[in-house]
């Protein structure tokens, strides 16, 4: 048997107990819980084969009561004695794609960063557009691509054309971007034909991870009208290993900024809440960004509710992401085209000075939180690393 | 045993053959193959298990040999007297959604469609966007709500605007229209970093089915900017329950329209192809449109290259739709939108003057195209009823 010791300040302490798919030398990918600089075999510990499959789904599906009470579980036996065969150093297991995404969904709901876009992309029109404040702005992105940290970035290949090119050229994208993102997991689905409220956001929702939506502006630039982003994001959308519980969140939840106008009922909650993330985008090692989740004009549970007002069914494992994640200020920026103003204001990175991903360069998006034990917990990193065009 | 009379001109003889899921009385849902009237339990007739499965995504991904392979063999098999318990009467039998919905995209590939609508949401603009002869423009749709023919329409309810309202209401969509689409089912996926130059079409696309993307257009009209269409579309889109194979539309392949500018080398197929279906939309049983899918702009190979240019990976079962068919006469167009001008210039439907669907309408969406054999070969019926919003 053996005893978890979690260091005074660990990001993975009892209040945070996030589920990820890991393997072992010698196990299937399985369902565990980080505690500390361990991974916990759930299956093993808990003696439910509903964690001896290699995906978070089936117990997601289990839905809000059960949630509860395996964190119980999990709290009572990371407590205690364990197992040692079914404790694992984190650095000795592979981490896998923690859920299978059904659809996925991006929305744009930071008015820092809707509002610098517009700018950027249409600078003789008014940033944000019309709809703005009274929806949140969403598109449905390539569930297929979603990916886990890890996975190499290979530079896409699309069509770009400078505003003074007569005809659209081929190529590696010139002008690949992150977007630092939180995403929400659907944990119980919704039939076709019916809403989801925002009140039964924290029932339906299973927790939270973190996102980077690379981007390809070139790509994105040419093809994006009419209908919206396409190939200039489909190539990859990597999430953090660490599903953490919505509820390990709840010491983080604050208030959204003021909401004016007034949204339409079906987007009102008694106090709309967010989370008190703290988000840090690292560039080859440096922190060039902090953003602040907080900061977000809307609410999780108004995303979720606006894309089920029309009926829309949800899944298990369906997937929401925030859109970029910006502050008010130039260091609390989510995507390289905000910090260097559409690369024209470089950045100076390990010395250079930088606007765009070059091959090699590597991306770490974290996050804490404030934890219900006082202290901060943290988000799986998503790191990736940009890998030429074919 | 039993023999299938098959009907001179049936629209599914020998040289259709098209693939479903079924369940007839006391068996679970299988795959099963349309010959004349009846439907053909695969599995028991081919004594093959991958066919008992209620999805055809296992078969699909077995690849373009095998499909071939399978083909010869229900050919010889329903040449010949079969086992009276596997063949079933297709009025007996309820047919299900033939395969899982990966990713889902919608593209916009009909120059007449895309004018008509430019004109339309944007009349103080060019028709077509700068990109749109140069690239098949798309968007990814939700795949969790693709439905089979005979699913309810539920009337969406979401946030419209007129131009003259001072802010947006919220309600049931009082534009509710169709678009009249033929998909295309990826059999066997490509990886993360690949992509699938247009040569590699007809080895990775399985069939192709009938889709009435479902479009509220006042939603639609006042959320799609800057990211794209979303609950304006994600209620409801509805595909024809038999999945034509690719192989059996040979005989339908004619030269796409010219196209000019030459497209960039990654579309350049030696001679574009597309599909000499002809499209029929029938509204409370009148036919009112019969969009010709031989004028599509760009090729369907050319839809799938474009998609995976970018390196995008593809799964078995993804979905890809043409846009709306949209042919150069009024009486061809796919979409009420169209065919009424914004719901300017009613049209007569059963004595009655009609622009967008009310509750309680039937659409149903039919096509036939040449078959090797000289004839005419149907796609299954795609038949949906509007009901009212809850």
């Amino acid at each position: 048997m053996t005893r978890i010791a979690i260091p005074d300040g660990s990001p993975f302490g009892l209040a945070n107990l996030p589920y990820g798919v890991f393997s072992a030398p010698g196990t299937t990918p399985r369902v565990g819980v980080r505690v500390a600089d361990s991974v916990v075999d759930l299956a093993a510990v808990l003696h439910d084969d509903v964690f001896a499959h290699p995906t978070l789904n089936p117990f997601m599906a289990q839905g809000h009561e059960r949630w509860v009470e395996v964190r119980e579980r999990i709290l009572d036996a990371v407590d205690g004695d364990l197992p040692s065969g079914a404790v694992h150093p984190v650095a000795d297991v592979a981490l896998h794609m923690p859920f299978d995404v059904g659809d996925y969904v991006d929305f744009y709901a930071s008015e820092h960063h809707a509002s610098n876009l517009g700018r950027l992309f249409r600078p003789d029109s008014e940033p944000l557009m019309p709809n703005w404040k009274h929806l949140p702005v969403g598109y449905h992105g390539r569930a297929g691509t979603v990916v886990p940290s890890g996975t190499p970035i290979v530079r896409p290949c699309g069509q770009r054309k400078a505003p003074d090119d007569d005809a659209p050229g081929f190529g590696p994208s010139r002008r690949l971007d992150i977007e630092a993102e939180v995403g929400f997991v659907v944990g119980t689905g919704s039939a076709l034909g019916t809403t989801v409220p925002v009140d039964e956001f924290s029932e339906r929702v299973f927790g939270a991870v973190l996102v980077n939506d690379w981007s390809a502006r070139d790509i994105q630039a040419w093809e994006y009208v009419p209908l919206g982003p396409f190939l200039g994001k489909s190539f990859a959308t990597s999430v953090s290993p660490w599903v953490v519980p919505l509820l390990a969140l709840e010491a983080a939840r604050v208030a959204t900024p003021p909401q004016d106008p007034e949204p339409l009922p079906y987007l009102r909650e008694k106090s709309p809440w967010g989370l008190d993330l703290e988000l840090a985008v690292e560039w080859n090692g440096q922190v060039v960004s902090r953003p602040p989740y907080r900061e977000m004009y809307w609410s999780p549970a108004q995303m979720l509710a606006h894309m089920t007002v029309n009926g829309a069914a949800t899944r298990t494992g369906d997937l929401f992401a925030s859109g970029t994640v910006s502050g008010p200020e130039k260091d609390q920026r989510g995507a390289f085209i905000e910090l260097t103003w559409g690369g024209r204001e470089p950045m100076e990175v390990a010395g250079e000075p930088r606007t765009f991903l070059m091959d090699g360069d590597e991306i770490v998006l974290s996050a804490t939180a404030p934890a219900a034990d006082g202290g901060r917990l943290g988000f799986g990193e998503v790191r990736n690393r940009v890998h030429p065009a074919p």
